[in-house]
C-alpha cells in the first residue's frame, strides 16, 4: 500500500537573508536538486534508503557550497576536522567518524564504521588508520581548502580579537556575499523511506568556523543529530549543535512518537519551537517516517532544502514558508 | 517536604562469579562505600547534586579496581584512552570528554569543559589542551599503569589470536581470580537528587580492553551513557557501549517518562530489559528521580553497586537481587 519513496537533503540551517540578486541563489537550488536527485536515482530503481542517504550527503559533501567535506570550515587551527554519521532503521545499526582531516567524504567513512569496524564512533587519528585498513578515499588538505572558508575564518577572528564579540553570536555579513548564513550551523544531511519501508539517515559537517579543535558537535552523536528507526522516523537535525546534544534532538522525535503516540509532524515541531527553543537552540531537522511524511521544521530564517516523494517533482526552499507547508514538507 | 537527598554509584557491570572466598570481594564493597561517603558528605551539608556525583566518582576514578581514571583498561595499542561525562539536571548542561590520556580525573576535566569550553563534548589532543589551559591536573602513564589491566590485554589479545574468538564474545577468567567481570563493561558512574530536588550524573571509564584506538563508547555520549533533567532522572550507564548509543539508553529512561508517563522503575526496567535486549545489549543503569526514588536494574550477573538515601544506611551489592529490591533500589 505505501510501497513508494520518498527523500529529503539539508545543506545548513542559520541566519539566512534572501539576496538582493536572487540568481545568486541558483547554484544553492541547483546543488540541492542535484544531491535529492542521486538519492532518487537509487529510490526509483527500488534500491535501499541507505544507499539513497550515503548518495544524496556524498553529492552535498563533494559541492564546496555546503560546509561538508569540500567546503568544510577552519577551526581555531586553520585546519579542517569533519564529522559524519549514519544510521539504518531497519537494524538500529549505526556508525559515526569525528574530528577525521584526510577522508574525502567523511559519510562514506561513517558507513564503513557502521559495517565493518564493531564500534559505532571512531574519532581522529584512529578513525584515519580504520579508513587506510578499508581502502577508504582520503584527499590532500588542498582538496578541502577554499578560499570562502578561510575569509571567513579571518572575519570570525577580527570579529572576536577586535570588537570583543562572543564567538556565539551571529557573524556579521561581508557586504556583497549574497548569501549569508550563520556558518556555525552548517550541516548536510538526508533522510529516506525506500519502497520496502526501510528509513535510513545520513550526516556530514565541517563543524563551526574558529571552533576549539578536538570539539565534537551533535552530527556524529547518535541520538542529538540523527536517528533512524522504521518504528518512527529517520532525522537529520542541523543547528546550535551544543543544544542539539543536550536535548537529544533527534531521538527526542523518535521518542514523541513511540511513548507520546504525536505524529512526526507535531513531535518535529515540539522538538524544534519547543524543547530545543527553550534553552535557546537554534537550527531545524529533516524527518521522513515511515509513511512517507516529509516534515522540515526549523527555527531560524532559513534551511537550505531539497526533496521529493514518488511521483512528484523535486521541491528546493531555502527560506521559510507558510507553517501550512511545514507540515505537508 | 521531598526536602532529602539520595545517591547512588556502580563500578560497572557484567559476567560477575561469585567467588569461593567472599572474602575477596570485601574491597568491592569497601571502595563502593567510600564512593557513597563521598557523595554523601557533600549532600548531608547541603551541598549541591552536581559536586556530589564529581566526588564519588572521582573516588572510583581513584580506585585501581574499577575501570576508569586509575586502573584504565589497555587500549588494542597497549595505551590508555579515557572518557568522561557529567550532566546538571537543573539547566540541561552538559559536559563530555574522550579519548583522554594524561588526566588524573577526566571527570573532573569534563566539568571544565560543561562550565567554561562553550563545548559539551571534546577529543583527544583538543580535550588535552584545554585541560592545560584551565590547569587540570594531569598524571604520567605510570600513574594509569596497572599489572592487573596489562594481564588482561595479554589474555585477550592471546585468545583473540589463538581461538580465533570473537572479540564480542566473554573473556575467558584467569583461574584463581575471585572476580572476574567481563572487563568491556567496565565503567563508573554516579546519580544524585540533592535537598533542593536537583539531578545530576557523572560518568567515566577506560573503555573496553583491546579497543580500537579512537573508539568512543556511550559514557561520553549525552543521551546514551548519561542523561539527567530534573523534570524526569539523572541516569548513568554501563554496559556494551555501542547498544546503549543505538538505543540511546539514558534519555530513553528519561522520554519514557516525560512523553510515556512511566514510572522511574518501570522505564528503566523496560529501557534494560526490553530495548536494549531486543539488540542484545548488556548492561544496566543506575538512576534516581526528582523524588529520591533509586533504581539499578542490570541484565547481567552483576552491577558493583552503592547507594544511600538521607536517614537510611548505605548499602552495597554486587550480584543479582529480588526483583522486588530492584524497584526498591
Amino acid at each position: 500500500m505505501h510501497d513508494f519513496y520518498a527523500l529529503a537533503v539539508h545543506g545548513g540551517a542559520g541566519t539566512i537573508s534572501p539576496s538582493v540578486d536572487t540568481q545568486s541563489e541558483t547554484p544553492y537550488h541547483k546543488a540541492l536538486r542535484q544531491a535529492v536527485a542521486a538519492g532518487e536515482a537509487i529510490l526509483s530503481s527500488g534500491g535501499a534508503a541507505l544507499d539513497a542517504v550515503i548518495a544524496a550527503v556524498c553529492e552535498l559533501e563533494n559541492c564546496p557550497l555546503f560546509n561538508a567535506g569540500r567546503g568544510s570550515v577552519y577551526n581555531a587551527d586553520a585546519m579542517h576536522e569533519m564529522d559524519a554519521s549514519v544510521m539504518d532503521g531497519r537494524t538500529l545499526a549505526a556508525g559515526a567518524v569525528a574530528a577525521v582531516r584526510t577522508i574525502r567524504n567523511p559519510v562514506v567513512l561513517a558507513r564503513a564504521v557502521m559495517e565493518h569496524s564493531g564500534c559505532v564512533m571512531l574519532a581522529g587519528e584512529g578513525a584515519e588508520r580504520f579508513a587506510h585498513e578499508r581502502s577508504i578515499e582520503t584527499a590532500p588538505p588542498e582538496y578541502f581548502a577554499t578560499k570562502q572558508r578561510l575569509d571567513q575564518l579571518m572575519r570570525i577572528r577580527q570579529v572576536a580579537a577586535g570588537a570583543g564579540l562572543d564567538h556565539d553570536d551571529t557573524i556579521t555579513s561581508k557586504p556583497g556575499e549574497p548569501i549569508d548564513p550563520d556558518r556555525k550551523f552548517g550541516t548536510v544531511g538526508a533522510v529516506a523511506r525506500d519502497r520496502l519501508g526501510n528509513l535510513a539517515s545520513a550526516v556530514s559537517t565541517g563543524g563551526m568556523t574558529n571552533k576549539r579543535p578536538g570539539r565534537i558537535g551533535d552530527s556524529p552523536v547518535v541520538g542529538a543529530g540523527i536517528y533512524a528507526d522504521n518504528r518512527s522516523a529517520a532525522i537529520a537535525a542541523t543547528g546550535t549543535g551544543e543544544h542539539f546534544i543536550r536535548t537529544v534532538a533527534a531521538y527526542d522525535i523518535a521518542a514523541r512518537m513511540l511513548y507520546g503516540g504525536e505524529s512526526l509532524a507535531t513531535a518535529a515541531h515540539s522538538a524544534v519551537f519547543e524543547r530545543l527553543a527553550a534553552i535557546s537552540g537554534r537550527g531545524g531537522v529533516i524527518a521522513v517516517d515511515n509513511m512517507g511524511n516529509l516534515v522540515m521544521p526549523f527555527n531560524t530564517s532559513g534551511m537550505y532544502r531539497g526533496w521529493v516523494r514518488e511521483g512528484e517533482d523535486i521541491g528546493t526552499a531555502i527560506f521559510s514558508v507558510p507553517p501550512s507547508s511545514i507540515s505537508r514538507y
